[in-house]
């Protein structure tokens, strides 16, 4: 038996997500073994990753969702990258590691493993952390949303925003590497200076420092966007449903932006999608999960040959998760927002 | 030596478009025959089309649109269907009937022919005015809007808006043949009455009389849509988005409640393409025309079953023109709405 420290929601949140939305248990105890029989999985959980779309599952919502939402005093759901204590399934045997949905918790008993991936001993040159952002879910979002989705032609323009967020800074590199011309968006000057000399993007903007969003958008691609991965949503979409080219293309990949709000913001600008002909598509990345063995094969040639750099930013310790979700909405990360529950 | 009755755009427009942004010309006179060596055409023009995209091209333009928006003090261009009288074209010959992008005279010289398209005489036992309406580009346009971009299959789910118009019928009769259920919105009581009753709608209903729009979607589909085939755009969209099913998918045709505002309604619920892995299309239906001979095979046979039916407005004489585009705004027209300018 073991004390398992938990992140829990304590009420539905309405507007921005604060710490004092969440709460910390630390008087659970866990058993570190299987009761005879079980098929179900105990976790040791290592590192939990703080994703946009868990704002979404704290509210109250009026329809289900295709997740289901969190409820006020149940521990929070997440991606994270975990080590297996003891198994009574087949597919997994104590000392594994995986990576997919799991609890913001120290040990989690996980009795459905659909969502939950083994990690190959051939990635173990590589960061285990990695399988919350550049091998997880998010890398996996850029790539669907990116080569999935869009059909990315080399010298097509492509723009990104939050571009040096977990999903962003990987599109910005597949583009590149698909030989697009690539600008992104970022919300301070640090982060900007990141994506043009760390991530090789062509252009960037603080996308709090311009008065029109068109204008700067204009500025970076004066013959317009043929490619935009949105991560924001709200006024930027807006700006540059208005700057795309005839066959443009708009990875609805997340809407950060309006998370927090209590009525998101109007759209005035759909009426390019006819004069233009574009495609705007929404998606979830695990209906994509066939590809996901060419995307990490191609993921890990990458970073084995330094074409590909990952910037994470960590939390240490499961007690600073709530601050570290909230200051995703805040946009204080800089990089792929994680936190570190245990090193092995 | 002719005179050649014509109908101008006055000026700009902005707002609704009225019968005095137009003006009928008739001292206008045009020779009946080419001059000896012109590669041109001349046409006598039987039918003209009335086309909510038409709106578009009658404001000054921020911005260059794919086509040349109408100058003040120059003839409206549109779909129409014509008679060749003189030709110097090797593909056409006088006594020709053809389809495609004339103007609004009684006499048109065109010296490109790129737009222009011969009505083959297999079709001799069809309306030639269908070939502003089912056979033509907004008959083109609900094929490709459906089945090109939707993939409809069996048993989904469809929603039409301005479903009675020109594309909405033959939509909503290409979705009862594929199978689906189907039900639209119109403007008026008779309107609703002309799809459950003509074109076979399982449901109907008069948006103007209805206080919720989502509470009268929800009412035809309890269980989503999986289709929406939006001649509209605004509120209409921003309801339908709410409502859709899981891998919806919208064929983003038209959005004629949108055209006549001086600056487009807000739309609010986009957040609905992430949650619900939706696609929004819009196109251009003349990038399609490789796919034109399929369908007019495939219409010409339904026409001749009497598996399709068509509805017609048609206003009677030239002079008539800017009345019945100025109606069609208005949703005076009861389905396809059509100028005639000679019978033959």
């Amino acid at each position: 038996m073991k004390g398992n420290k938990k992140v829990l929601l304590k009420k539905y949140v309405s507007g921005y997500v604060e710490e004092s939305d969440m709460e910390i248990v630390t008087n659970d105890t866990v058993y570190l073994k299987l009761p005879q029989g079980s098929k179900a999985l105990l976790l040791k959980n290592l590192y939990l990753s703080c994703d946009p779309y868990m704002r979404n599952l704290m509210s109250k919502l009026d329809e289900p969702s295709y997740i289901d939402n969190f409820l006020p005093g149940s521990v929070i759901r997440g991606f994270g990258v975990s080590r297996v204590l003891d198994s009574g399934h087949s597919d997994f045997k104590a000392g594994d590691y995986v990576w997919g949905v799991t609890g913001w918790e120290e040990y989690t008993l996980i009795t459905d493993t659909q969502s939950l991936f083994k990690i190959p001993i051939f990635t173990a040159d590589v960061p285990l952390s990695y399988y919350t952002g550049l091998l997880g879910m998010p890398g996996f979002t850029a790539y669907v949303g990116f080569y999935e989705l869009c059909s990315p032609k080399k010298g097509e323009f492509v723009f990104i925003s939050a571009a040096s967020g977990a999903v962003g800074q990987l599109v910005g590199q597949f583009a590149k590497l698909t030989g697009c011309h690539v600008a992104g968006s970022a919300g301070s000057d640090e982060k900007v200076e990141l994506l043009k000399t760390k991530f090789g993007f062509d252009d960037a903007f603080n996308y709090k420092k311009e008065k029109d969003l068109g204008v700067a958008l204009k500025r970076c691609f004066p013959e317009g966007i043929d490619i935009y991965f949105d991560n924001v949503g709200g006024a930027m979409l807006d700006a540059v449903l208005k700057n795309m080219r005839d066959n443009g293309r708009v990875s609805v990949s997340g809407m950060i932006s309006q998370y927090n709000l209590e009525k998101p913001e109007g759209i005035y600008n759909l009426m390019n999608l006819i004069s233009k002909s574009i495609m705007m598509k929404g998606f979830h990345v695990m209906d994509y999960v066939h590809l996901y063995p060419k995307f990490q094969e191609m993921a890990i040639e990458y970073i084995k040959s330094g074409e590909i750099i990952y910037l994470e930013d960590k939390a240490e310790g499961i007690e600073n998760a709530p601050a570290a979700l909230v200051g995703l909405f805040r946009g204080l990360n800089v990089g792929k927002q994680l936190v570190v529950v245990a090193h092995e």
